[in-house]
């Protein structure tokens, strides 16, 4: 398995288009749309929100319902949340107007909104953007990229991540895109995340894989507490690897997962380290539990704790902070046991060992939380069980995005 | 029922006083002693978080299994949390010293501790501390406020309450006063807390009292979702009102609970306030619940999003965020029938009815919005049940405070 270059387009019978719709922002592109030259296999796994958005409700139907798609149409500005039985028209609307544009069912085409909750989406501007959208399809790296710029809300920058491997002795590629800055937090959760395969797969062992991964990649992502009403990610598969099928778990099935994995573990310290007004990337480990779920619920304690993303964003080796999060946590481990390091590429340093502060040099911990991917890995010492999470730390920036981010 | 002056020295034989003891902070004082001329019934609550500072070991055990206590002792700088055994012989040396400048036994002093976590207390000038306290001590309300202005660690005021009240014709007083910032979550929680009252009541009526009444005060503040590892409310009672003891249920039971319950909201709605960095209280408040503690669990979840929080400090009616706090916290609603107001001293106005964003004035919102104490009110249309909890904006001032707390 192997990175390249590209997202959603990077898989064989892909295309992608962005178009400039006006929907809120002005100035930029705000539409983006993904389409397969066939059918998909579709999954999907959205937020745990009671409040979902229409988007949500329309591809939940798609992909557990039907199980397949062809094409994914997505707007930024305005999140179609909260607006009620217009807002479930829209998403109709929408997908009644690409499908016609592309000659497919609106059952097939999947819907994404991001942006503000409550406003309802200007059905003009959508229809008009659609018309750009369907004739700029391209199956080009440059297209997959513009459309990860026009699904960006707050994010500063595009996220794209995409591998190559082997399937049966056929090469296959997985790629994707997705967006999400704040309003994030571990719980299916997060962010929009679009991804496309050439892979063979069942949409049974697709929606597998799917919900599996996600509990270790997006699930784990915090950047500031806040489970959003709109998220989702989406994942198609369109077969054209044409490798003999995945309707099993075994070998193929694996590498499927460990491709998805690769992938979703890179958009995720992506979307971490372009938390809102976030300077670092701080990644949390937790080795030595007793239970997947413990390892699980400590590292998201910690990467969750404004006090400890406060620490990070002083580089300041607060360790109290830690041991306090992990403490409130809910998870049972024994504070006397646990040794914690600090780790970046300015080197590592052990801070606490079996419960009590080592007599370590604040000068060299404050060098190696200065750089802007930082890890604080804690060993329990009670079992083998791990898991890491991603968030990062909180700094005035954040303050200032979201004090006004409607006006 | 009437509030009065004061607060730990408004009843009856009940003294105080505090020290500039040099324990971290420098040019101010840093302990303080209450001391009550008789032995007093002693209930406490305590922190949730596995990890406990050596003072809550030390106070649990007295509170739960003594019942009986007549001094407390406190410093701010050092919180003694994660300190190991050594931390436990400091809660024992500071109460065997505090116990002898009083003649009463080690077991009778309650130990208190606030400030940074995994330091170690210097013994030398805590006891200097306790050598300046006892002969200091006063039953004035000015001894009662100095001693309130030596447990602040970053507070920026001191917080005290007191109010008298009737109990079987007799003039019964309760007074109190807490600290508390930063590291504020529901789950007692909170801060430091120590209640005086003169009311005869038993030990386990007194604990009863204490119990149910944090449930809907300590426990319904927020400022930064962290709970802290040395969280403590303490309530002596040592009798001097002359009412029949209260030993059971009933009229005077109630009378008494009220009674805390006038104080302990008070002080909470100080310590909400003065969250750190912020500039508003942000009081929020469910209605028409099906269950008290669904009630609970949604006004905690709103009152701790960090995006609701962000824009209470933008002036800004962003409802969207409300609802979708509300929608993540786990209890059951139906976001179609929510109605939603904002109040406060400048005004109310509805935002929501039945789920959906009603054309309110978003000059007037802002408005309502730019005041010190700030409401936001979701009747859910579903029971009777209700629950306030209370907290504050989130500022660029409250990272700036914790992004370098230790240096």
């Amino acid at each position: 398995m192997n990175f390249v270059e590209g997202g959603v387009t990077a898989a064989q019978g892909f295309k992608a288009s962005a178009a400039a719709a006006g929907i809120k922002y002005q100035g930029r592109t705000d539409m983006a749309m993904i389409a397969s030259d066939v059918p998909c296999a579709c999954a999907g796994t959205f937020t745990t929100n009671i409040v979902k958005a229409a988007p949500v409700i329309w591809d939940r139907h798609i992909a557990r319902e039907l199980g397949s798609a062809q094409a994914i149409v997505c707007n930024s500005g305005i999140a179609n949340a909260c607006t009620g039985e217009e807002g479930m028209q829209m998403c109709s609307r929408t997908a009644q107007s690409a499908g016609e544009a592309l000659g497919i069912s609106p059952e097939s085409v999947l819907v994404a909104s991001t942006g503000v909750i409550g406003m309802q989406l200007d059905m003009d501007r959508v229809e008009a953007g659609i018309g750009m959208l369907s004739p700029a399809l391209e199956g080009t790296t440059e297209a997959g990229h513009r459309a990860a710029r026009a699904i960006m809300t707050t994010d500063t920058k595009p996220k794209e991540a995409a591998v190559v491997f082997q399937l049966g002795g056929k090469k296959a590629t997985l790629g994707g895109m997705c967006k999400g800055s704040g309003m994030i937090h571990p719980n299916m959760c997060t962010m929009l995340c679009f991804l496309t395969t050439d892979a063979a797969i069942s949409q049974e062992m697709l929606q597998k894989a799917l919900s599996a991964d996600i509990k270790d990649t997006f699930n784990m992502v915090s950047v500031d507490g806040d489970t959003s009403t709109n998220d989702t990610v989406l994942l198609l598969a369109n077969g054209l690897a044409g490798n003999e099928q995945i309707t099993a778990e075994g070998k193929d099935f694996q590498a499927f997962c460990a491709a998805l994995r690769a992938v979703n573990e890179k958009l995720c310290r992506m979307i971490a380290g372009d938390g809102e007004g976030a300077t670092a990337l701080f990644e949390v480990r937790i080795e030595g539990a007793s239970s997947k779920e413990d390892a699980r619920t400590l590292a998201r304690s910690v990467v969750s704790s404004n006090l400890v993303k406060a620490a990070i964003c002083g580089h300041d080796a607060n360790w109290g902070r830690i041991l306090c999060a992990m403490g409130y946590s809910g998870a049972e481990f024994y504070p006397e046991r646990v040794d914690l390091f600090f780790e970046s590429s300015a080197g590592k340093i052990q801070i606490m060992k079996e419960g009590k502060a080592l007599d370590y040099s604040e000068q060299e911990a404050t060098k190696i939380l200065s750089q802007p991917e930082v890890c604080a890995r804690a060993d329990l010492r009670m079992g083998s069980e791990s898991a890491t999470a991603w968030g990062c730390d909180l700094t005035k920036e954040y303050i200032s995005i979201n004090a006004d981010y409607r006006s």
